[in-house]
């Protein structure tokens, strides 16, 4: 069995080895630079140990679980463009660095990289694999497409919210792990186990990515604390204690929001003040927590050895206790 | 053997009838908009008059051909966004009628929409279609690059503007014309003419739509005469012109091209005298026809009866023969 480490230096290799048509260089440094900026490889990584569950043999899903991250990476550069973004991983982002259309045009030869990867399926599995990937891709702009919505949107539930991003997110992450386990030779009853396994896992890491905008550690997590609040985003905590505010509450939350010019410091403490009121820190590592209990269930009933099992164990723990 | 007329009318109908995830309307309004505004669906009939040679039976070449229509509108979203382009086929881009996030959006929604067409390519040759019309995406990409560059480049040479215009415009008529005769059932040597035959109607088909610009009949083309020296848009004509004019005429061009408040009528009228004294408007004809009668020499080389050949005859000719 691979450790996630050892998985995350395949797919970072494979990165490396990506072949690129360099007649236009300019086209692929924007490419080089957002897949070379680090990140934590979660979907190929998880696309490997699912695969790893039923084979002792990953190399053939290495490139395919590459293009999912080439596919990932294609989505934050145009996202990053969609939201204005300057920063992503401390670091400028692709429009910011380049230019609005270099942001565009690398963003689409991104998607197509993405298929060459895909398209290095074993034939045996070709078909499936790249018919759960497409579908996953046309959900994650349909899930931008919501989130697009909802930012304009007054107030929205949290049932709204969670199906943007499982959407936007989970199905991804679901996709990912279905994905590994097809090429590894799973069969359909256990593939579709490790779908919903992922999509649980990818609702816990977008409740533990929205949590730790307020109360992850700076330095570590690379992100101005706050940002969220500060940029008026919306996010499972915001959405939920909106739902769950007295109308004194809401009253302030959506002053906060409204404020033109501002101190920031000031604006995320009011804003955080009222979350500890509403007890929404619990609230929202309970949810987390529940998705991956989901998720633990789902993977008690895939039909392989519990040893094998640890790794997407340790993946599926490290989302939620997560420090980094 | 189905006429152009027949063949057209079938991609209308498959795109008509493509599926949707509607769960978020927005996204997918510019797709079927861009879709709905006509266009001659030239590569999709490419592609199905080249299954036609080989097979009597085009239906399964109807859908990965409708892939090749949703891609090229795909290409056209995102290089008005990059153009700032306000109008096509008269009516105004998805940018200009939405706003840049949507454009980008649904054009991103509409590449994983042409790779669902793809995947309904009959499986014994999905993998061989998939990797020809990949190849060509990745290239178109590369050409718009080229495109871009090209656009800041003082002076580009005839060869570089033909190597842009292969990338960016004719690898996709190639793919559609060696993608139709796979699934027709041709061998490997005659889908390599195929691609050839596409490549060569591909070059006069953009060297035409050059011309159109300056002597096309505005009323049937859809197109502001002279909008292509209006915006300082390298040509195959402006690019040739510069390279074959004599210091006192190059110099009238860039002092044209220099201007930033000018009436229109008299750019166009003081450029294309000086086209008509370098005889562009002959030397392009020439060159696109150069390419029809390669195209012409290739198809005889295919080893299907001459009869079969003749929509294909027909299609090439409409190219260097439109007015409309």
């Amino acid at each position: 069995m691979y450790t996630q480490s050892d998985l995350k230096n395949f797919v970072n290799k494979a990165i490396l080895n990506l072949s690129y048509n360099d007649e236009a260089e300019k086209l692929n440094d924007p490419v080089k630079y957002i897949l070379s900026i680090g990140g934590k490889r979660l979907r190929p990584v998880l696309a490997l140990i699912a695969c790893n569950l039923f084979s002792d043999h990953i190399d053939e899903a290495i490139i395919p679980a590459t293009g999912l991250e080439v596919f990932h990476n294609f989505t934050l550069v145009h996202d990053d463009i969609m939201d204005h973004a300057p920063v992503r991983r401390n670091l400028p982002t692709v429009h910011s660095k380049w230019n609005l259309n270099q942001a565009v045009l690398s963003g689409d030869v991104m998607a197509f990289i993405a298929n060459e990867c895909f398209l290095q399926t074993p034939p045996r599995c070709l078909l499936k694999v790249f018919k759960v990937f497409n579908k996953a891709a046309i959900e994650v702009c349909v899930g931008q497409q919501l989130d697009i919505d909802f930012e304009k949107a007054a107030l929205i539930s949290h049932e709204e919210y969670l199906r943007m991003i499982e959407l936007k997110t989970a199905v991804l992450f679901a996709a990912s792990a279905k994905i590994g386990s097809i090429i590894g030779g799973a069969d359909d009853k256990d593939s579709e186990l490790l779908y919903e396994f992922g999509r649980n896992m990818g609702f816990a890491f977008q409740i533990q990515d929205d949590l730790l905008d307020i109360y992850g550690d700076v330095k570590v997590f690379g992100k101005i604390s706050g940002g969220d609040i500060i940029s008026n985003k919306k996010t499972f905590l915001i959405v939920k204690a909106l739902e769950i505010a007295s109308v004194e509450q809401a009253k302030q939350l959506h002053e906060q929001f409204a404020l033109k010019e501002f101190d920031p410091e000031t604006k995320v403490r009011k804003v955080i003040d009222i979350y500890n009121q509403l007890n929404i820190k619990n609230i929202s590592e309970d949810l987390a927590t529940d998705y991956i209990t989901t998720a633990f269930g789902l993977l008690d009933k895939i039909g392989v050895i519990n040893d094998r099992k640890t790794e997407l164990v340790n993946l599926a723990n490290s989302l939620i206790g997560r420090d980094n």
